[in-house]
Parts: structure tokens; C-alpha cells; sequence
């Protein structure tokens, strides 16, 4: 009996890999001989790097940088070998996949509540995790990036300067990268950008769909909960504005003349992580993929998935919001596509929950064991998905 | 698709009865053709007579009585036409199957916490309860008691009295049959005892083997919880051991010589319900029978389970100690002889229930959604045990 065990994380209590290894212990004390293929996912929030790395076999690299306020800091990367059924090949093998999480350098999380600011926090420690990234992976190799929980509305301009990028004022002078001095820019200048990124392919997982600018742009609805008040947003839309117009036309260097196209700041997604979802697009030329897909893509969780008899997946909470790209839609949608019951495990499931019932999910499956508080429920996250899944093959395996 | 829904009453939330209908209704939005046979079920305590009467399709009747304080109370009798699988039958087709639980009119439920007092209560009111019953089911007929929950120690003498025994001290004086003079009776007479009784055949609910006197007798055992402080169980223990010596050879009327046996208050379950088991036992020869045997025999549990696909029960929470008598077990058992799958619901699984899987059960099945308060969960438990319902029949039908 193969069985496919592809979770999320349950956040504040497992992360996808012990999940995963939870799930397949509670599936053995039922099935012993049952093949378990654990496979921890991510829809691009918390984890994103870890359940990647865990399903690739990825080497975990720390590389020192600096975070929002530009105080040292020590973000972790994944390399991965190669893998034909993944990509990321080359013609001498030693291309490869990194992975990245933008949150463990420019993230909400490393900042006090005090400490939002973003008028002033930067995105300037992501340009050593790209560097690191792209020497790593050598030419040919993709760079997987999580663009979850930004604490910056900067348009990835510190990334971007750190990367060779200048910005430049109506006297030629460099202007300094952060969002309150980001209006003064008249001038950019991309000839200094870092070749080596140029050598690899980038893809974004960005699950939001709004533009850089105005009423539905970053500084509007990313902003205000990273600290912004309305005379905040209003300066930070100004400022990017003014990058965006600086940057019009500009010509990218090794890309047979390809130049920075002002329309780009309107394509859906450019406004994911306070901007830098433009950086990535318009200059770096990542690839923008929903979360669950680029995740699914990498760790080959169709392949997984066909021909295996059942699937469990799972997360913290699951709602009618769930089918909005989350974890447990994306592999209830893989399994719906070979043909596999699929069962979600969840440490909460909201009546609205139903819905997933039309969306290849077979059950849900609350896992608490009954009346308990949050502290406890958390805590005992492996516990209870150990025995939740035990319960399912029970009941799968009933008649 | 044949599914026998036996669940006991799911305390402080939910009757048996609508645990009954909402796993039906549960089980239905999954499986809309399904033959649901909902057989409401207890094991002798809260909702005792409730369930049966619900199983039997029984008439409820009030009768008015008192309490363990001899104040006013309406008690309610369950009485069911006979039916020839389930027994209570005559000649006549008059017979039938009345059921009372003892708490009704001699309950802890009747007194606030100030008014327990072992010295004091009475089982007088269910002296009523017993002749309306006999009456009601003709000769030939079945009485079903459920013992739990009394407030009472008087080794049944307040509803023997009622039902025309007399208690007399060394003068020849009645003695009133409150347990604070129990030990001035030095003499017993039955000859008045109701004849009404001698028609039906008593059956009492115990899951208790306790004997009436001594260091496991009903006084030092469930005296404490009713209120006894460690001088009025030594009372009350000797006190019933008095009634004893005065019982002891005497002849019960109607009985061709049957006296009453001293060995008597020896026997398993002589304690149970403060003595009453005795009196119900050795004065009016009732058969004890574990609840959930007793109730799964009256209601034809064994033969709703023969040739079903899937038996569901339940109750509030299910540990290791369910195995003693309760209905989950009981329902498993009846499930396993007949090689049918067992689902068990309930609002709390502990970890040491999973013994029950080698006694029948197929899986234990925690109802909540997730974290949550008692309050909550009790207010949700028709609504939760509905979605677990259907959760069960979403797996046992995935593959």
C-alpha cells in the first residue's frame, strides 16, 4: 500500500517534516508494511526553504547578511544536487536548486513590534542569499524564492543596489536605498549589476495578485501591517512611483538589450513583498508561480502522487480560504489528477471547510482528541497527527 | 448500506436518542440511500430509561412521587408494549416492559450540594414507581431499573416501607425507615408487602459488585460521595448491618417459603445504589445484570447488529475504563460477534482508550473540530458528531 504524506507545516507546533514523519509512524502502527513516501510541502509561507530542502535531500547553508534594520544576521539557504525529474540540470551536472526564504533577511519576524518601520527597512541583506544562491547552483540552475513575510515596501531596491544597481539623484549622486529617500531618485543605472545572476533562472512563490502602485499596490495593502500609517503609504506609493518612472527604459546589461519596462510595475504580483515582486520580474527576470505549484513542481509531488493509493496532507487550520492556493488544496488537486483519495488532517476544521470536499479532498480529518486548550493543542501537534492517521487507516482499511 | 447507530448519551450535551439521529443525519450526507437503525443506548446511568424507551418505542409516564427528602417529585416511567423478540410477554398479549431509573425520585440530581445527608435520604418515592410499574405490565411483565446515581444509604427500606414491609424495634414499634434509626430495628415483617410485585420479574441494571456491609460495602464506598463524613459511614454501616440480622429467615409471602438469606448481603451487588440492590435482590428476588448486557438484551441489539455493514456508537469520552461495562464496549462486543466494523465517537479520546481496539472497536473517532472549550464543545456536540459521522462514512467508503 503506497501512501503519499505531503503536510504543511502546522504552524507553531510541527514543521512539514515532522509532520510528514508523524503521519507515516501513526500509518505504520496500522499498515506496518504500508511504503510511506513523505513528501513536507510549503504554499510559500513559513518553512517554504525547510519542507523544500527536506524533500529534495538539500544541503542547509547558512550565509552571513544583515536584516531589515541592517543589523547582522544569519539566513539559511537550500542546495540541492540536480535531479532529472526536477530541473535545474545542466549539460556538466553541477547546476543544481537553491532555495530562499526573502522572510530570513527582509522578514516581519526579525523585528521587534517597536521596530517596524518601513520607511527605513530594507531589503539589502536578500543580495548576499542571491549571490550565495547563484554561485552555488552554477549556470543552468534555478533559484526557488518564498516571498512570504516581508517587513519592507522597498521595491527590492536595497536588494537591488546591493546587487550593482545605482541609484542616482538630479545631481548624480547615489541615493541611499531606503524607502524615505527612494523619492529623490532621478537616474538608474544597472550596468553594475551582478552577472552571475544572470546565469540562472529565478522563480518567485507569489500567491498575490496586486500591482506595485497606487489604491490596490503594496504600499496600500502590504503597508499598514508592516507599520505604515495613511500619511506612510501615501510617501511610500510616491516613492516607488518615483523609481518606477526612473527606471523606465533602462537597459538591463547581458540581456540582449532587454530594457525595464515602466508597464511592468502593473503586472499582478509586482506588488508581493512590499515590491520586490517587481525587482525580481521586471529586472532580475524571475518567473512568478503560485506557491503550491512551484513548491509541488520541485519536490515532483505529481509523480509522487500517480499510483499511490492514498494521499494525506494537512495544515494548521483549514477553511473555505484553503482552496485559495494553501497546501491542502494544491495536493488534494494532485491527487485529484491521478485519481487518489486524498485525506486532510487539520488541528482545526471550520464547517466552511466543505467545500475542499468538492476539490478532490475524500475527508477531513480534525486531529485534537478532544476539549483542549491552544498551548496544549499545540504541543501536542505530533501526537495527535500520529494518531489521527492511524485513525484514518483504521477507518480506510474498515470493510 | 445496513448501519447500526448505538451511541449512549453524550453527557451534558447530548440525549442518546439525538446523538442517535444526528450520526444518522451525518452518516446520510454521505451515503444519502443508507439504512440507518438507530438504537439509542446507556449503560445503567444518565439517560437510562430515556434510551431504552427510545429503543422500545415505550410510552413515557409521569408519576408522582417524592424525593430522597420526601418532598414532591415527578418521576417518569418508560412502559413498551411487548414485543416477542425483547420478552415481557403473556398469554394475554397484555404484558409488557415498564423502565425507571432509581435517581428519578431517590437521585443526587434532586438536592443541591447543603442537602446531602445519607442519615437522612430516602429511597421511599420509588415505591410508587414499582406499583405503577407492576401495574402497568400486567403478570408476566418486565421491570428494568437502572441503579445509578443515588443519594441514598437506607439499604432499600424507605421503598420497601412504601411498598408495605414493616421495620419494628424490640417494643414492637414501627421504626421509621430513615438510615439514622435503621439500627433500632430488631424485627421484620413482609407479610404486607405489595402482592403486585410477585407478577413481574425485576430486573436491575448494576455494574457494581460490591457487597452491602463492610470495608467494600456500600456505606465506606459510595457513603462519601453522597455526603457520609467517616463517623456516619460507620453509622450507616452498622445501621444496615442491624436491618440484616433483623431480616435474616424471614419469609416473603407469595414465595413458597422463600425467606430472606443473611448470605444475601454478601453477594455482588448487594451494595449498589446505597443497599438497594439487596432489597431489590434478596427481599424483591431481582436478577442484576451490568447495564449495557441489560440494555443491549431489552432493546435487541444483537439482532439490529446481525448482517449490518458498520455499527457507530459513542459517548462523552472513552479511556481504558470504558472496557468496564460501558456502552462503547458493550456495542463492540455485540459488533464483534457478529464480525461487523465498530466506529467509536466521542467527545475525548484518551490515549490509554486504544486498548479498545482489541475488544471490536475498528477506530476511535474525537469529534471535535479543534481547539476548543468545554462549554463550546458541549453546546456543538449534535453538530460535531453529525460531521464526524459523515467524516467516518467519507473514509470507510474512500477506497
Amino acid at each position: 500500500m503506497r501512501i503519499v504524506i505531503a503536510p504543511d507545516s502546522f504552524k507553531e507546533s510541527v514543521t512539514a517534516e515532522r509532520a510528514a514523519a508523524a503521519i507515516a509512524h501513526g500509518v505504520r502502527t496500522v499498515v506496518p508494511g504500508a511504503d510511506c513516501r513523505e513528501v513536507p510541502m510549503s504554499d510559500g509561507g513559513e518553512g517554504f526553504t525547510d519542507a523544500i530542502a527536506a524533500g529534495l535531500g538539500a544541503d542547509l547553508i547558512d550565509v552571513p547578511t544583515t536584516d531589515p534594520l541592517g543589523r547582522p544576521v544569519t539566513a539559511r539557504i537550500a542546495v540541492a544536487p540536480a535531479r532529472p525529474s526536477v530541473g535545474g540540470t545542466s549539460a556538466d551536472g553541477t547546476s543544481a536548486t537553491a532555495v530562499l526564504d526573502i522572510a530570513s533577511a527582509a522578514g516581519l519576524d526579525l523585528l521587534t513590534a517597536g521596530e517596524r518601520n518601513p520607511r527605513r527597512a530594507t531589503t539589502r541583506g536578500l543580495g548576499a542569499l542571491l549571490r550565495e544562491a547563484a554561485r552555488r547552483v552554477q549556470p543552468g540552475g534555478r533559484i526557488i524564492i518564498g516571498l512570504g513575510g516581508s517587513a519592507t515596501n522597498d521595491a527590492g531596491m536595497g536588494m537591488l543596489v546591493d546587487l550593482g544597481l545605482r541609484l542616482l539623484d538630479d545631481s548624480g549622486t547615489d541615493v541611499d536605498p531606503v524607502p524615505e529617500d527612494l523619492g529623490r531618485v532621478a537616474r538608474v543605472d544597472a550596468t553594475g549589476l551582478d552577472p552571475v545572476l544572470r546565469r540562472v533562472s529565478i522563480h518567485a512563490a507569489c500567491d498575490v495578485a496586486n500591482p506595485l502602485l497606487g489604491a490596490n499596490g503594496a504600499s496600500a495593502i502590504f503597508g499598514p501591517q508592516k507599520g505604515a500609517d495613511d500619511q506612510a503609504v501615501r510617501e511610500l506609493d510616491a516613492a516607488l512611483a518615483a523609481v518606477v518612472r526612473a527606471a523606465a527604459g533602462v537597459e538591463l546589461p547581458g540581456s540582449e538589450g532587454r530594457t525595464i519596462d515602466p508597464a511592468s510595475a502593473n503586472e499582478p504580483g509586482a506588488g508581493a513583498a512590499g515590491g520586490l515582486g517587481w525587482a525580481l520580474r521586471a529586472v532580475l527576470g524571475a518567473e512568478m508561480t503560485p506557491g503550491i505549484e512551484l513548491v509541488a513542481d520541485t519536490v515532483g509531488l505529481d509523480e509522487q502522487v500517480a499510483g499511490a493509493d492514498l494521499v494525506i496532507t494537512g495544515e494548521g487550520s483549514v477553511d473555505a480560504q484553503t482552496l485559495e492556493g494553501k497546501t491542502p488544496a494544491g495536493v488534494a488537486a494532485a491527487a485529484q489528477r491521478h485519481g487518489v483519495p486524498c485525506v486532510v488532517l487539520a488541528g482545526r476544521v471550520h464547517a466552511d471547510a466543505d467545500v475542499l470536499h468538492d476539490h478532490g479532498v475524500t475527508a477531513l480529518v480534525p486531529i485534537v482528541q478532544g476539549v483542549t486548550d491552544l498551548e496544549a493543542a499545540l504541543a501536542d501537534g505530533e501526537a495527535n497527527l500520529e494518531r489521527a492517521a492511524a485513525m484514518v487507516m483504521r477507518l480506510v482499511t474498515a470493510r
